[in-house]
């Protein structure tokens, strides 16, 4: 059986579930391809909260009670900016602030963001391979009934309150795709590409927005199976069940399926949404169900063990599929 | 009685004189000139250890047992930084790191040090003026038996361990005074200055190396007093004894006073050097006794008191001691 593996994640629940991965998969086989579109520098550093969500998940250093950040945070220097009257309205945990000040130090010194990523990871001792999707700035900005926004200053700032109307992704036009980001699409050892329970919107399109990146999915040589971020009509975390309502999309695992549609082989949802009219299900594409929500590091194991399972029979349907013309016509198989 | 009072200031001994006087003067009437030399960019952040050692102590902020950086402290940056394989020689507390940050932040946005210092200062409730010697770069470098360093590197990470042989201050030729400081020496209504017990060689000779600084000493209207910063032939804290033993100086407060000799009108010894003979005594300054060791704040205030006790009898002493060509000749007076 093939061996490598390719997450595309987002944030906290993706993270989560690439750390589910790295509890059954070598370090080496294991790639997360992380959107950066939601980076953006604050009080003069280079912040990357998806890279740093999956970094600590991976490490071990995820806040299993707040969702995000580092477990055993302080919080000294937030009161001090306060107390100071500098912005506060990003918190900012002085472990977490080290990540930042050494990421930024080191890219000041000439350091592409996935060099410094890979070299942070190793030291906290992560031995998947975590690749930014690009090294060059892409940044997602909201278009909102108030206007134009940057997407820290809409999801943080903002609380996700103005009523979206579109997303663009800056710099994604002249973004190059991080060369192991590709290497790793196109590994002809790929097992299985997993697009994670990610926001569709802001988590996974922005990778995808990247020139090439969309065509080295398409013409992986492994099934591509995306994770529900909606669970029972509901996001797990974040705005996605937000915005499919505010994008005139229906509020379910079954939307962000037809989302992908084209572009997947399977889309798991979980086994509380089996109740779903099977017609729903989008051509081509099989639907699998399984319990997703991941409350602690079992689950996440246990559910990466499932998706995981998937990848040979859908490798074998592949190639009986290719013949009715399914997803990929892939040129090289 | 003339109302204003300036102090030149290095680090912490100076910052506990400065804060003893903080507690005796209105705001508007004391302003400190602190020493620039030691400022260094760490982790991509500005930091300005004796301006920040005054701030926090005029703030009530000063930890006294360690005796730098903030009370309250927490070190979870450093613990992080140093998992990342970080540079941790240099120690910055959670909180402190807000100062550094947010200094960092606002000078990028082109405010000058003084400015933000003022800022920063004026939110932790500090009345007293605060200000940089200069708002250009000034950096004191030591040549040492291994080499010249960079006064951080010598004074923290390589623990004043090398042999001095002499101090250079870098830049300090082409920077121009702080127009507040100048303007500070030169108000008509100075009623003092002091020379904090600071270290003379790294804390006061830069301030004094700045162009114009040192003739705006000479002809202040007001007399000059320096407080030791040796007792019983030791350095209170840092290297001042060991840097007169490698400077050919006698290690007592006699020698810092001679240094000083032509600058100041009186020196200010600790009660336990009262033995040592008169003769030491340099010519036209006159040695006065106290207790000069601020353990607590108490001890600061009675110590400031003491220092503002000998402004007049010293400025009646002068104006005999200017037809007698004592220390400053002010074509002025």
């Amino acid at each position: 059986m093939n061996s490598r593996v390719v997450a595309l994640s987002g944030g906290v629940g993706g993270a989560k579930l690439v750390q589910g991965l790295s509890q059954l998969l070598d370090g080496a086989a294991l790639t997360a391809i992380v959107n950066t579109g939601d980076d953006f520098e604050h009080l003069g550093l280079r912040i990357s909260p998806d890279i740093d969500s999956v970094v600590y998940a991976l490490a071990g250093l995820d806040d299993p009670e707040r969702g995000w950040g580092r477990c055993g945070e302080s919080w000294t220097f937030m009161a001090a900016l306060k107390a100071l009257g500098g912005p506060t309205w990003f918190a900012l945990g002085d472990g977490d602030l080290a990540l930042h000040v050494e990421r930024t130090r080191r890219m000041a010194e000439g350091a592409t963001l996935g060099e410094v990523t890979q070299q942070l990871a190793r030291a906290l001792g992560v031995r998947a391979r975590v690749v930014p999707m690009s090294d060059d700035p892409v940044r997602t900005r909201v278009i909102t009934d108030e206007g134009e926004l940057g997407f820290q200053d809409y999801f943080v700032n903002r609380r996700c309150a103005p009523r979206i109307r579109s997303l663009r992704f800056e710099g994604a036009d002249r973004a190059r795709a991080h060369p192991e980001a590709l290497e790793a699409l196109s590994a002809p050892d790929l097992r299985l590409v997993i697009v994670c329970p990610s926001n569709p919107f802001v988590s996974i399109e922005p990778i995808l927005a990247v020139p090439g990146m969309r065509a080295a999915l398409e013409s992986a040589r492994a099934p591509v199976i995306a994770v529900t971020p909606i669970i029972g009509g509901r996001a797990v975390k974040g705005p996605a069940a937000k915005m499919l309502a505010e994008l005139g999309l229906a509020v379910s695992a079954r939307a962000v399926a037809r989302h992908y549609s084209g572009l997947i082989d399977a889309f798991v949802l979980d086994r509380i949404d089996e109740q779903e009219p099977a017609a729903d299900a989008p051509a081509g594409m099989r639907l699998v169900y399984a319990d997703t929500l991941m409350r602690d590091r079992d689950d996440r194991r246990r559910l990466a063990a499932e998706v995981l399972s998937l990848a040979e029979p859908l490798a074998t349907e592949a190639v009986s599929a290719h013949t009715h013309g399914a997803r990929r016509p892939d040129p090289r198989r």
